[in-house]
């Protein structure tokens, strides 16, 4: 199980928190993910041999939000 | 037909914009809804034989903001 912690830019309300959680924790290999609004962060564990990095990061830019 | 233009706290992204927009528009007797992000206001034009400022309010209150 991996870990990462990203800094994400945009997300400002509850829809927000939804939009995100909704489709990284719909990706196969992501065990848990958790948005932070007041740190700007989303927390995601997800199994490396089912899910990168990358495509984590592109669903997060696909929902309309900026990784910094 | 009616208008107003009600400042409302809380609406910060594209998904508040769609919650009162949709919830609103959908209201019998609205014929427009406009949100401005930036001004925070919702601008409404309703027929006032058919729905009432005060459930115009309720509606964008139930959605989870305030009307100052």
């Amino acid at each position: 199980m991996e870990k990462a912690l990203l800094n994400v830019e945009g997300m400002s309300c509850g829809h927000c928190v939804k939009a995100v959680e909704g489709s990284v924790g719909k990706l196969d290999g992501v065990e848990r993910v958790l948005v932070d609004l007041k740190e700007k962060t989303v927390a995601v564990e997800y199994k490396n041999d089912s899910v990168t990095l990358d495509k984590i990061k592109e669903t997060i830019e696909d929902q309309g939000y900026d990784i910094v």
